[in-house]
Order: structure tokens, then C-alpha cells, then sequence
């Protein structure tokens, strides 16, 4: 998944498996400070993050990727981007989660999904 | 499954995926140097471990461990101890393998299973 000389490497604070549901969404999440790796080592994800740091060139970008059996990449989400999945094998993929420093309940933002602050949307699977 | 604050926790070399197929046994493998954590967040393993270090309070000793969906338990393995594993679940099991070092293959001895060196062998399942 990740080594200690990989170019995104920045430090190693924690590392946790969460797990979602066919069609389930789980968003939106935003860290303050730290920088998570996420592998999706079975089934299938649907990932979005969105950038509204307003000081960023990349402010207003909202990008989507599938993460998983299709394609077994490593995205890097930096500090202060919002990000969130959706289950898109049955009957759940499993995710690991890697991040530089350890995880500080008090610095991790929440909104509600759907929300009007990140403009996306995922489709109701069958 | 670990953070840098753990107890058993050495330092951050690399982290990486595995599986083995229900039945089949993947063994004999003993690191040189390296500290190793076993979790398997999917499905079920039996794992063995073997001490044959001259010096070692337990040497001689054999330990086998169920891992995975009914314990999730994290397997620490020191350098110098062989171990192996066979696969409990249909149609797999995931394994996730946290180095304190990377993975460097001169380091890593192998012995073909079954071996007289590590007086264990699994059952064959139905």
C-alpha cells in the first residue's frame, strides 16, 4: 500500500479498516490538519473530494474516481479537503485508511450528506 | 489496526496486502530483522509461529492463533521467528502486513511446507 520512501510519504500516525455498504454514501468528512492514504483492498468505492480552500488554485474542483478492483490506486486526500464514498460492490468494500498523524476527533470536520458546501451528488444504485 | 502510539509500535517501513485462498497454506517465512503485524479484516486464518532462536527463553516453543472475523486480533512477530498460515474462508482471506522496515527480500528466509524445521502442519479442510 505504502512505503517509508513512497513520494507521498510524510509520516506514519495511524492506520485503520472501515468498511461500506452496497449503495450506501458515507460523506462528507474533512481533516484539518492531517494527510490520509486510502487503499481499497476488496470490492469497489466511488470516492469524491472536493477543494474549497479558498486561498488554492484548485479551489471550486470537485473531482470523482473508482477506487478498487477496477483500479488499485492509492489516492492521497491533503488537509482540509472534504471527501466521501459510496459502495459500489456487493455486499461491501473494504478500506484502509493510512494518515500521517493520529486521528484527533476534534480535527475532523462533518457535513451531512447531501449538502449544498460540496456539489455532488451519487446516484441511487439498483 | 495500529497507530504510532502503540505499545508494540517500532517504527513505519511499509504496509501491504495480502490474501490466501481457503485451504491453502502459505509457509515457512522468518525476517532477518524486521518486526511484522498481522491483521486480517477479512475473513479468517490460522496462523502458526514458530521460536527455534538458540538463545530464546521460549525457544522450541510452537503457537498457533485463529485471526480474523472471530478474533481481529493483531499478531506482532518479532525478527527471527518463522511463521505461516492457512487459509479458513471461503473463498479467501485478506491479510494486511505493517513492516517496521521495508521489505527487503535478502532478509527473508523460506523453507518449502511441510518442513522438519517447524514441527507443525494443518489440517487438510473439506
Amino acid at each position: 500500500m505504502i512505503r517509508a520512501d513512497s513520494p507521498t510519504f510524510l509520516g506514519f500516525g495511524e492506520i485503520y479498516f472501515s468498511s461500506v455498504h452496497f449503495r450506501s454514501v458515507k460523506a462528507w468528512k474533512r481533516n484539518a490538519a492531517a494527510t490520509a492514504h486510502f487503499a481499497v483492498p476488496v470490492g469497489e468505492i466511488s470516492m469524491a473530494l472536493f477543494d474549497n480552500r479558498p486561498t488554492s488554485p484548485t479551489c471550486g474542483h470537485l473531482e470523482t474516481l473508482t477506487v478498487g478492483r477496477s483500479q488499485y490506486v492509492l489516492v492521497t486526500v491533503p488537509p482540509k479537503i472534504w471527501y466521501g464514498f459510496q459502495g459500489l460492490t456487493n455486499p461491501e468494500a473494504l478500506i484502509v485508511n493510512c494518515l500521517d498523524r493520529q486521528y484527533d476527533a476534534s480535527q475532523t470536520d462533518r457535513l451531512e450528506y447531501p449538502s449544498e458546501t460540496v456539489p455532488h451528488l451519487w446516484p441511487e444504485l439498483e
